[in-house]
């Protein structure tokens, strides 16, 4: 391993891969059939949470100037990797009840859900980690996410709908304390974690994907009916988050002039934030409220906390992760809580209510830090080839170039 | 303020934006709501209207080469804001019927065309304005849009889906009176108002989204049965004029060279065109003529009537929306009179349906140019501080670079 | 014709280009109308396929760091005039039927699909032609897929699903055989045959929408029970193929990088291969195991015979389109008469189903690969005038530059 080249992964990666695509087959073979009863109603919105993972999530992060090939081509090979592994977990998790699982465009959209999940605790430890990192990362992730909302669902009895909507807060938190372990990237801001114009394009290309399809991911699991409800709110909701988001920005900078990425950061927040309220069927004001103030304090975090985390924590986000996913998901499920207990008549139910949503909450934060700790520190042993510091946000450790022109 | 900065911002655009959200979000307090009665069978075609207007449109005028930022980020901002402000609207002229709104998925598509329009006005004054002024311009064109298509629902008992497709014709000259007032842009051609090989491969993305999704846009608000017409002529209809905004180039070019632009300018005009046809249910031929015709007049005005406006009549036309919307827009309103004259049987019916047909488009220019003047009075004020001529055309006056790396 | 420059177009595109739009629009006249029974259930998977015709050919493309303008600009030239060219041949083929054509939805998504036949066979000769050339071939390219087609249906009964997947096998055949025959491109790698970092990006952009949205392209004529099999399974494939074609990309690599070009040849070849093997609905895990060897035989493909080609058979391969569609294509052939035959009881009806299914590969190859070689033979001709060998891959041969900025 000479020390001006960074490690291969020709010994890790593609043995991986195929091993773990020869046991997924093998799973498939004994497992795994395809359902005939269900209709395809949810085909379209299924397709638009496809794009939001595949096409929103790959591309949001392209925005570090020398990372283009690795945030969307990794963001591919995880996301393709975890929507399998999710169906493996789910089936083994439905195998007691089922038999045999019979996969339907559900299944497919849980799935996509998860990967999300996965893809949202990446983009905390994106350019400082190698695509085997990530991969097992996303394993991880992935596992510890479903099994929790199946506990949720078993023990808890909480619903589907509710308990999904917990993805953002599992995949930033288990991202964060993943970093906060690897201890990776805390030194001052690093040369090559910058931007360019037409970098931060194709990441505003991501990001509007994922900005314009979530009234779609947020109504998925809704009937016809509420389905009105939820996408006129998440629509309300993100378009004031985005005028937010510019606002802020505007107003954070002594000179008044708008940061790109940190409008990229606040856009999001409100379809974060309003996720966690729809079951209650807020108001379209109060969805509105709610993507304001997600949008707020979005942007804000991601100019004031990002740094701050890096300072005091030792714990570097790259994509302001905490601030984009974490913060709106915690107030999204504080603001259902304060719907719930408004609408309810008898105090003793209200605070019942309030235990319970809190203590869902609870568990779901301790099992992602703790499993997030738990990879952290397993992604630390040298076996899997850690990329060197000064090849950190660096293309050229992983992709080939002398098929590209020299001078543009 | 020293001369060598553009003026800053701050002061003006998180007030308003902050302001305008407040006022938004107390009038959804107190009038709207959210409906249940009706389906969601809109709800992919709304999606692709959503992706047109902030993909489409965003992107379809970053072909700036300095400009990507602003294009894409302040057609963000001012779609954000027009939605919200068009249900306000809508929610206000119908408040004396019905009490509380009651929000649909045709609400929000409403709100989206509004929208568009207003991003069809912006389009115009590009580059010699900032946030604010686009801002401003925005709620009076909607307003002035809104209004127009009441009226003419109300006093004239014109159809919803006929009036609708005014927006191309009441955006455009809008946005050309707002522009010739404010009369910025009319030196010859300024030195930053160029285009690169990658900026204009984002703009022909946005313009891509656009065409692409066009059949949706037209129709929107027809029958089941009527779509099939719809998305049939309004597709054969923009293949035809895409395969004439490029021969068309050609054609023009001394030697036989093809413009982007003029491409990106020609190709949609096919859709506005046939758009204003729709409620006659042209056949598939009429549309492809139609399409032809379209895009022969529109190719032909981006090259030829541009300059030409900008030195005869001082009015500069940043993204050559004369030419893209309110030509095809105009000749497709006397395609819709041609084809109700040849179907009508006695000649008092037609020549009353001619009267009656040309009056709503009189009333709508009329409407358009008179509050595009009063904007562009408006917008010269210098409270809202217009950038300085040097800075146009260039994201630096209101966009942050230090994050960004020196070199590519 | 000065050396220095290429050959002007002037004189033949847009006659060619208005001449052929004049004959659409007169047979459209006579022969073709709407259809008001159908129901527009369709419309959502027409769109997918829309788009990834439209956007995903048009940038699949995209990755020659000088030819990103001709890459897309000339698929939406080529694929504008394919569809009403399609719709044209169907017609013509259905006349002694039906006297008049009635346009529905499906019409459409019959147009799309010969047209990206004729885009996959476009993408062989592309940086090595002209526009010219390029609508011709495409031309005879849909000619004779749809007639190829209609023969199948009529005279071997062929179903539709069935025949119509054949379109990826033509077109790289055809377009094989009329790179070989036009021999072009035969030198060593050309000094303009490169990517860079951005290019290759739109290029991924382009790739990717193909890639989601191909669960759509190959369930379109199915029934809605069928389509969740074939969603289902073309999902999963694509999964494991994209993760396949990385693995196989950094195992190729002696230090262990990927390459960004191979990953986008490899990651589609799932969706080809079991789009052929859909009307037999495999069983998740077949879909899965078929995405694994398609994506392992594409990238090998890309990486080690697209070489071999060029220098053994003296045909070159621009985007590696034998790799990408072929193989996978006849790869899917095959495994659809494995499992035929695994399902079938008695050997008299195997052997006659594998002598039938056989018998329509060798037609269509037959059919392609003579078809190919014709218009090779007519490309060559100079009346149409080539571009000169040191401006291929080149945009500047046919796209006016003065409007750019010389230094980005």
């Amino acid at each position: 391993m000479a020390p001006q080249y960074a490690p291969s992964l020709r010994s890790r990666l593609p043995p991986i891969a195929f091993l773990l695509e020869t046991v997924f087959i093998l799973f498939f073979v004994f497992y795994v059939d395809v359902s005939y009863v269900h209709s395809i109603r949810f085909y379209a919105e299924f397709q638009d949470v496809h794009v939001m993972v595949f096409m929103g999530f790959g591309f949001f992060s392209t925005f570090l100037v020398r990372y283009g090939f690795s945030s969307s081509g990794f963001s591919l090979l995880v996301a393709a990797m975890a929507v399998q592994w999710a169906i493996v977990v789910q089936t083994l998790l439905h195998l007691p009840y089922l038999g045999r699982m019979r996969l339907t465009i559900e299944s497919l959209v849980f799935a996509e859900m998860s990967a999300a999940s996965s893809l949202i605790a990446m983009g905390v430890v994106l350019g400082k980690t190698n695509p085997v990192h990530l991969l097992l990362m996303s394993l991880m992730e992935v596992a510890g996410f479903t099994l929790n909302h199946w506990l949720l669902q078993t023990l808890l009895k909480v619903k589907l709908q509710h308990s999904l909507m917990l993805l953002h807060i599992y995949g930033a938190f288990f991202g964060i304390m993943t970093s906060w372990t690897l201890g990776k990237g805390i030194e001052p801001r690093h040369e090559k974690e910058k931007s360019d114009r037409k970098m931060a394009l194709f990441s505003l290309f991501g990001t509007l994907f994922l900005w314009m399809l979530w009234p779609s991911f947020n109504s998925l699991f809704f009937s016809t009916i509420a389905q009105i409800n939820i996408i006129c709110s998440t629509y309300l909701s993100m378009a004031v988050s985005a005028v937010t988001a510019i606002a802020i920005s505007v107003l954070s900078n002594p000179r008044g002039k708008i940061n790109m990425l940190h409008v990229q950061s606040g856009i999001l927040a409100g379809g974060v934030a309003v996720g966690a309220t729809m079951s209650t069927f807020p108001l379209p004001w109060v969805a509105m409220a709610v993507g304001l103030s997600a949008g707020i304090m979005s942007t804000l975090g991601s100019i004031y906390i990002k740094p701050l985390m890096q300072i005091v924590f030792k714990c570097h986000d790259t994509c302001s992760i905490l601030s984009v996913y974490g913060i709106p998901g915690i107030l999204g499920w504080f603001v259902r809580l304060f719907l719930q207990l408004a609408n309810s008549d008898s105090t003793t139910v209200a605070v019942r209510f309030a235990a319970y949503h809190i203590t869902i909450l609870l568990i779901t934060l301790a099992s992602s830090v703790t499993l997030g700790v738990i990879t952290g520190v397993i992604l630390k042993l040298k076996i899997w080839r850690p990329p060197q510091d000064r090849k950190c946000y660096d293309d050229q450790a992983f992709w080939e170039f002398p098929h590209l022109a020299e001078r543009k």
